[in-house]
């Protein structure tokens, strides 16, 4: 696009890499656990070579880790590292805002919980001023209200 | 995407939303005080059809307010709402993120720093614990270190 050179600023270099839904997707199976391209595959629906794109990309920016785990042969994992980890209160941060303004009351698809009360976070701000352990430790992401089916059962509720 | 359907997730709607590079333009410059079609086209460099359609969809979704202030004939102003306000920690969290995980040290197009001391941000969850009017009260974006011409004309510094 012309504007990105007319008037550059860095929330443009969070698009260039995130503004495209599979790679993000990628990155929440990697969150959720999923280490595996067939499981990458069979959980996010991707095409291989579409997977297998996103995968690259985002090992080349730091965010996950291939690994070889083969012991007779290669086999590979993928492992978040700790800037992909760092993602994680920004992501909390725009599912709890989007629930709040972009969803119906009632229809929201995620929602972040706090697992010991249940409790749901409807406050980006003050949750989010927490320490990054804490976050991870204390809240979680389950379906919401106006998941589907299949995201009901990826995410649990 | 197949995917939306076979797993939904509220980071989805955003992107649905945000994905888009000049949507996000667009808020930015309503941030920075642009109210009048000509003036988003010139600061954006967005062609008109464009443009129409992105703040028609800006307007649909609350973030922006069309007013008329014609006092005679028509005349048109966009103003960012309250729930656009809202926008401002989650994409100054964006900004800060990106600088310290997206971009080379030294190479920033935006920083975000404190109007009095001048300090940097460099925690993105400073920006999404603080309430928002602290953010907005006490801290601005301003031209990077990496920032072309054009948006060093545009931010300041």
């Amino acid at each position: 696009m012309t504007a990105r050179h007319i008037q550059n600023c860095s929330v443009i270099g969070f698009l260039d890499l995130f503004g495209d839904a599979w790679t993000l997707l990628v990155v929440r199976e990697a969150f959720l656990g999923t280490t595996r391209f067939s499981d990458f595959q069979r959980n996010t629906g991707a095409a291989k070579n579409l997977l297998s794109d996103r995968l690259t990309k985002l090992v080349d920016h730091g965010i996950l880790e291939k690994v070889d785990i083969g012991t007779s042969g290669q086999r590979f994992a993928y492992h978040i590292t700790p800037k992909g980890e760092s993602l994680k209160p920004l992501l909390t941060a725009i599912i709890v805002w989007s629930n709040e303004h972009l969803y119906p009351q009632g229809t929201a698809p995620t929602v972040v919980i706090n697992r010991e009360t249940g409790e749901q976070m409807t406050q980006f701000n003050a949750a989010l001023g927490m320490p990054y352990e804490q976050l991870a430790t204390d809240f979680k992401v389950v379906a919401g209200p106006g998941a589907s089916r299949a995201a009901r059962k990826r995410f649990g509720s």
